[in-house]
């Protein structure tokens, strides 16, 4: 068996280095030539000749000329910047990184619920102020929480929510594929869903139907006690709508990984609303961001020596 | 059957009157006549002719005058304060509400370690000066937490860590007795627990055993990088010696609902570290408490009808 190269691109993601992923991928990988492209001009000499090449993103030149090239790995979950016909006219196959958020985003979402269910925004400023006053709280047991999005990342909210108590709706594009949820509302449901919502979870990728879902009119049907939870793309929420919405006090809160526009702006009124929430789109950050995804490439790799294709993750 | 009399005493718990429990029960046991004393005077004439009485704790004297009563249904967990002797000498059964906090302070308990792990107080203070900027978060997932206790509260928290991954282990008076954890350790073993833990939750009561528990002994003994939650008493942490840990770095942090001294000054050091949370004792609170203790009560008093004395959560 001759060692396989395998390059990793110049990356940093949630302060990791590519060091870091380097040293993840040689504790999965023993038996293969790891190399770091740590300038543009390395990259271009280790595509060459590399086998596997794993990163954000590769040109489509370097696609061309790379004769060895037989899997790219991105570290992504999504692929929509990626040369994807490049890649499948040179026999290119691509992964993705789909799944290494589920852990983290799933903690995300129950810690921010549970923070608006015990009033921890409230806990703090008493705390920044030296006041000791109780204060009332409400439950999470017992109500409903509803997803919108049923892929990994949604699955995993489902699971972690299993323990409290709590009746989940689901909202999928083909709700005949069913669901984690206790039931699966199609998107022209959507509405049925919301009448019922104590926390409303958005999951689910940016696109056309998903662009602007939660509008005026959403957050209309939206119970007044319900509180908004978005770790999908700012987009999928008319941030104009909700800030009417919270002026209005139409919902009960909100806890905003991602935001529209994104970073947002120092002036916007977002920021200063007491029963919301805001991080800055760091809901995907864990430790353990490499090691899942070279756990993904390990496998990828043992198939590909067996000569198998179907690569987890495979896209291309 | 005659028509049942249940005397509810002057109570507020959590933001709800006595009222509320009335209604409550009123709900549970359509067919009783249910009574709230509003007065000292009213009270006094209530206990004296009612079957069954409910509230904080009732006075000697009024107990033996009592000439009908046969249950007092304490609305607190604990029974310390009640002259559980006086109701012995005149055969008055005691039943406590045991139980009904687990669903509340075991929401509050995982959101306050998802909160460390999702760095949520980093965020807040972001959000108050309007600053966008990313920052790495830690996981759950992985990660060993180690509950002091284990009766229904650090039960029902055990329960609700089970979809996140996590190792779990218990200290408890009689590790023979098992428990819900991956593990149980006696008091005596504490310390092989403590250096296994990244999140220690106390959920003891207070007594001899565990005064002063989580002392400088102990906070040598965790790791760096663990996190203090405490819904129990404040006496079980040495707050001295928790205070010079935090100075010196030597824990990554501490979620605390109880202290010691309580309610705490508004000079006292634990107020300032920012990775302190600080809530003022409200980690039991739950629009439900009343709904849960009448359903407690409904079950004694069905018992009751059919001359059963296995009441539920019976303590005398």
């Amino acid at each position: 068996m001759s060692v396989l190269q395998i390059a990793v691109l110049r990356q940093k993601i949630h302060g990791l280095s590519a060091d870091d992923y380097a040293a993840a991928l040689n504790a999965e990988l023993p038996e293969t030539d790891i190399v770091v492209g740590t300038t543009p001009a390395e990259e271009r000499d280790l595509v060459e000749s590399a086998s596997i090449v794993t990163g954000y993103d590769l040109d489509k030149s370097l696609i061309e000329t790379a004769e060895n090239l037989d899997l790219f790995a991105g570290v992504y979950a999504g692929v929509d910047h990626l040369p994807l016909e490049t890649f499948e006219k040179n026999g290119v196959a691509v992964t993705n990184a789909s799944g290494v958020h589920g852990p983290n985003i799933a903690e995300y979402v129950i810690g921010a619920i549970l923070s608006h269910v015990r009033g921890f925004g409230r806990a703090r400023r008493q705390q920044d102020n030296h006041v000791w006053q109780s204060y009332p709280a409400s439950e999470l047991q017992g109500s409903t929480v509803t997803v919108v999005g049923l892929g990994a990342i949604g699955s995993a909210v489902v699971d972690r929510l299993d323990p409290f108590g709590v009746e989940t709706l689901g909202v999928r594009y083909t709700p005949t594929k069913g669901g984690p949820t206790d039931e699966v509302f199609g998107f022209d449901e959507l509405h049925a869903a919301l009448a019922r919502t104590d926390y409303l979870v958005l999951a689910c990728p940016l696109t056309e139907t998903t662009a602007g879902l939660i509008d005026s009119d959403a957050l209309l049907t939206l119970p007044t006690e319900s509180v908004l939870v978005n770790i999908a793309r700012g987009g999928v929420i008319d941030t104009d709508d909700l800030v009417g919405a919270l002026q209005a006090n139409r919902i009960a809160g909100a806890a905003l990984d991602v935001t529209d526009p994104e970073p947002l702006p120092a002036d916007h009124p977002l920021w200063d609303f007491e029963n919301v929430s805001i991080t800055p789109h760091n809901a995907g950050h864990t430790p353990r961001y490499y090691k899942r995804t070279a756990e993904i490439l390990a496998g990828n790799v043992e198939r590909y020596r067996n000569d198998e294709t179907d690569f987890e993750n495979r896209v291309v």
